[in-house]
């Protein structure tokens, strides 16, 4: 397969007007022309946004997502209610008249929760609430039971690794980010693990709380004792750091009864608008269905798959079909690590040529600022020239990373990425808890979301050349 | 009693310079004299200040409060919690060499939730994140499955009083201010039980969430069906609007062991620093020591009972007695709607006259802004002058209506009353629920609480003449 890419590669080099690369011994003159060519999509853009901000379409993806998940409700891989889900789709996809809607099977991991609890027995008794992470073992069904060991960090379990053994270790580290922050949800209990603690509660990836338990996929190691593992709220953290900090002795009992079963066939959900002139390149928009089985997953990714299956319905409902064809694919079991993406990825690599750009929303679908953007200079300055399409909506900023954990694949491979970014200043707030529901949702700010989606993916897919890699 | 106060009266209308009256044909005299003499305390409200905002008292409201509601937890009316706590601060108010530390007994509701959930079931199974109301009757063991009719106001239930019989009504009504909108929490269940329904559950007072529901006091009428009633988060009630707007049939089953157990004895806690000249008459520094049964009762009113401790530590680790008493007062039973304050105004209002100022922190120790207070013009313009000894602090403003739900039975007859005013724009984020912990307090803001705290009750209390009613 390479060797055939090599050959395509070589032979489209010299094509200085042509399709897909422009070479830098023609790029000024080029570059005039895409730009002149996307200022002529100004007309396409204002009825683009007319029509999803104050047309028929207004509020529409908003509806259908609050329909979604309040129908079928959260949407963990490997559950029924994703099964639901994606049926649903599949169905609703096929009713908007969408072309090519189909599955594409893949496997996915099946953890259920079970039963779970935590309750403080020293210095008194306290309902502790906790959310199983992802993966995590049970415990025995009578639960175990321990005195605490609260950390801020690593390092201090490292220095205390003695004081570790037969203990619940209780992570209480700040948040910084959630990137910084993330590698005590999944690996904590690996950490904890290697001291010999029995379990491990890890005050939440959250920049806000009442009180509210975030969930998460977590890692263990082969080599390290797998220990049951949970999520508790930033209130419990901080108390069990302040009880630690006055010597008081602290008694928890944890009972999980989580179960890690047979990888089961799920689907990526896939629909199409198939391009006019260039039917076999493809412009992917996307998002993913699954999420985790709390709240309603309205935020994390409801919003990202309902305004890129709106950017597909915007385009049909105003009669154009770009010459590319436009893709949207809503992924299946992001939320343990991209398994879905993966394995699409896996299928459909050997077309790398052939997609023009793998866009993906999946940091909230909030007041949009922009996109972020992964791919060459020159690709970046053709996404430049569409973001000034937008002027009418003010949102025209272009940042740094545009990869997503499903389409980063394609991005880590030399496929132009770009992911929405909006507000998220309340993003982790609701970040898998039971509080993502479609109360964070704003109707208002989806259609502004739809807006940026739908030009950008309909210009890109629709421009003369595919974007220069 | 009353014959001899008008003795009393008319013996101290003459005495111009004399206590406790400031006579119109004296007033300008003498108000030149009280500024003079307010503006004296300028030095000790700067070593208040210091004391509690930089000083070796920095951050001990804060930690004190911390160790105990970390030892206590929740405290509700009738609770072993709340004995206990009662019994805690009976002990360290002694620890702190406060004067006259007593206890005085009161009869208090006795209301437990016992267990209780709320699944619907219809048009798919989702747990409803439920808290009962204060006061509700249970249901019965296997609960109450019924139909929903989701109303948004009391004049659509009446308009559908038809549809609701043998329903569970579900109250989706607007927050606009915990004054207008708590109403549904209080008759929510009175006026969907005159209207033959089953069971009520009304969307929390509140102005944001994350899944929390908010508990809180309701009222049943003597002639009206007791039926059981539980608030629900904001999410799930406009989810359940959401469905039935679409025409969606809703079905719900409540489950609640809630029950009213006969009164019991509580107590008010009572400390002193008692007058150097004018011992019969007093300053009242409160809060209430009951919570509700969720949370730590940090902010709601833990915070407000604190820094009312606080000042009295501030006062003796400087040395000072003011010429009249400084009274802590920590309320029992605030909760099920001014239980304990009641009690005590009944027994002490004999001695209503010498009641000074009843002050009382009871929304949120945040950063605080000023006093709200009700009394005479000639009062509220004293109060202004000793507000501005607190200009090193630049909290200076003097609001309306300065009763607080324990205070205001003294207010009410013509007593002087404070209560401490602060930024309040996230204290119903955390109202009544999980959420109300130590997190949300923070120690600086305390600290500066404690001295606009310390500051007003130590001069009101030491100027020569009691404020003119």
């Amino acid at each position: 397969m390479k060797f055939l890419f090599l050959i395509v590669f070589i032979y489209l080099l010299p094509q200085c007007t042509g399709k897909p690369l422009i070479r830098d011994d023609c790029h000024q003159h080029t570059f005039e022309e895409i730009k002149r060519e996307i200022a002529g999509y100004s007309d396409i853009a204002k009825a683009i946004i007319n029509l999803a901000v104050n047309g028929n379409a207004q509020n529409r993806s908003y509806e259908r997502l609050a329909n979604f998940v309040d129908t079928i409700g959260p949407r963990l891989s490997g559950s029924k209610n994703l099964e639901m889900a994606i049926k649903y789709m599949f169905r609703v996809l096929q009713e908007d008249g969408l072309e090519n809607v189909h599955l594409e099977p893949v496997k996915v991991p099946h953890w259920e929760r079970g039963e779970e609890s935590a309750m403080m027995l020293a210095p008194r008794n306290h309902s502790i609430a906790i959310l199983g992470l992802g993966s995590s073992v049970a415990t025995p069904p009578e639960g175990i039971t321990a005195e605490v060991l609260v950390v801020t960090s690593f390092d201090e379990l490292h220095k205390r690794s003695q004081d570790a053994k037969g203990k619940i270790v209780v992570y209480n580290q700040p948040f910084v980010s959630y990137e910084e922050t993330v590698k005590y949800r999944l690996l904590g209990a690996v950490e904890a693990g290697k001291v010999g603690a029995v379990a491990s509660l890890i005050r939440s990836i959250a920049s806000f709380s009442i009180n509210s338990p975030h969930t998460g996929w977590q890692w263990y190691q082969s080599d390290v004792p797998k220990i049951p593992t949970a999520c508790i709220s930033v209130e419990d953290a901080e108390m069990m750091a302040r009880m630690s900090s006055r010597g008081t002795r602290i008694v928890v009992t944890l009972k999980m009864g989580a179960k890690t079963y047979t990888d089961i066939v799920s689907f990526n959900t896939v629909a199409e608008i198939v391009g006019s002139k260039y039917p076999e390149q493809v412009v992917v928009v996307s998002g993913h269905l699954d999420s985790w089985d709390v709240g309603q997953g309205a935020m994390d990714d409801g919003g990202g798959a309902f305004i890129s299956w709106e950017a597909l319905s915007l385009i049909k409902d105003l009669g154009l079909r770009p010459k590319r064809t436009l893709r949207l694919v809503l992924w299946t079991a992001e939320e343990p690590g991209g398994v879905g993406a993966e394995q699409y990825y896996q299928l459909h690599k050997g077309n790398i040529s052939n997609f023009d750009i793998v866009m993906e929303s999946d940091s909230g679908t909030f007041m949009p600022m922009g996109l972020a953007f992964t791919g060459s200079d020159k690709a970046r300055a053709i996404l430049k020239e569409i973001m000034q399409l937008l002027q009418p909506i003010n949102v025209t900023n272009i940042y740094e990373n545009g990869g997503e954990t499903d389409t980063d694949y394609w991005v880590r491979n030399g496929v132009p990425g770009a992911s929405l970014r909006d507000d998220i200043s309340k993003y982790f707030w609701f970040h898998h808890t039971q509080g993502d529901t479609m109360t964070v949702q704003d109707p208002s700010q989806m259609n502004l979301c739809a807006a940026v989606w739908t030009v950008v993916s309909y210009v890109i897919a629709d421009i003369e050349e595919m974007l220069p890699r």
